[in-house]
């Protein structure tokens, strides 16, 4: 299979589970299951990289520094496309160019993805118009006033609806994991977890 | 109570999630419950940094790029030690100075703990002498072999014998969780687990 160019967008008081979540499960996925076949990327289905609206270090939420791959401007194009949350989307919902990067960014992407109040710069970018999704439980209200079309889910860990959104901060693990499995298929998914040691409740949610 | 200091090990190659998961739990803990409480540091029962051998950035794995907030020699004292794991630890166990500031580290802390293969550094360093440790499931015939006064826990999500340590990657997270009981108490445990969306099969088990 073609390796797929997983984006994740990366602001300051970005939440770092939110990114980190979803950047560990997609770079630590492999065709091959096993230990081994993680030292090298021969086997990944996908390539991770952060992406910044401009360049320099971006503080993440408690200080985590971390240095993007790629600006708006050098970022190339994006298969998979990640937008975490954090008390950091806040502003960023009245920063025009930021919101029309991730309207074209989810537009030219095969697989539009959120965690936690990722989804509010979703539906500011107008990509979840009339689908089913989620949110963090703090900011369900404010998800379904940025876009009344939107048939807000509470219950779920994350909401598949062409668009794949998720419930707060751990709950990108989950999805990513979810999005694994649809793209390379469920044992992917599964051995995926199994390097990660991950025995979430969720997966038994998954699987019901 | 006096705020801690967090002090996390990052090295090439370490395992993002290995040491952002306990980042994550430290960083939004908050000794007054909700989500509102989490919008400053007034109420954080620790201080979290990262700290590397040497200056610069650090490449993490799968290319995760992150500035540390302290190297070796600039580093405060630490009360709570998070070494993490990663396929980077394999060269560090031959590190001479490395092991040795763990071990000087871990002298000077309150907490002592591992994600996943950190364990292996842990024994290296003589932390886990007699000690019961746990780590990642691929790795847990290279602990003993490390160390042969450990007692290796096969089945735990992470092992309390005054130094604390866990299995692999995602478990991370509920030793940080439970680190924040233990220290802050069970509600601040809980409540931190709830603004992460976080219902991990591994609360039950921590609960049996």
């Amino acid at each position: 299979m073609k390796r797929l160019t997983a984006g994740i967008l990366i602001f300051p008081d970005v939440d770092v589970l939110d990114f980190t979540g979803p950047f560990e499960v997609l770079s630590r996925a492999r065709t091959v299951p096993g230990i081994e076949s993680r030292r090298s990327d021969e086997h990944a289905p996908f390539h991770v990289c952060t992406v910044s609206q401009a360049g320099g270090p971006v503080r993440a939420t408690g200080g985590l520094t971390v240095v993007p791959d790629h600006t708006f401007a050098t970022a190339p194009t994006i298969d998979v496309l990640v937008v975490p949350g954090g008390f950091g989307t806040r502003p960023l919902l009245e920063d025009a160019e930021l919101i029309d990067w991730i309207a074209r960014a989810a537009g030219e992407a095969q697989f539009v993805t959120s965690v936690c109040t990722g989804a509010l710069l979703l539906a500011k970018s107008g990509v979840l118009r009339g689908r089913r999704a989620t949110t963090h439980y703090g900011a369900l209200a404010l998800l379904k006033e940025l876009d009344p079309t939107i048939t807000v889910e509470r219950d779920e860990r994350f909401v598949d609806d062409g668009v794949i959104t998720s419930a707060g901060v751990s709950a990108g693990l989950d999805m990513a994991l979810h999005l694994v499995e649809r793209i390379a298929g469920p044992d992917v998914g599964k051995d995926t977890a199994k390097f990660m040691d991950y025995r979430s409740a969720a997966s038994t949610q998954r699987d019901r």
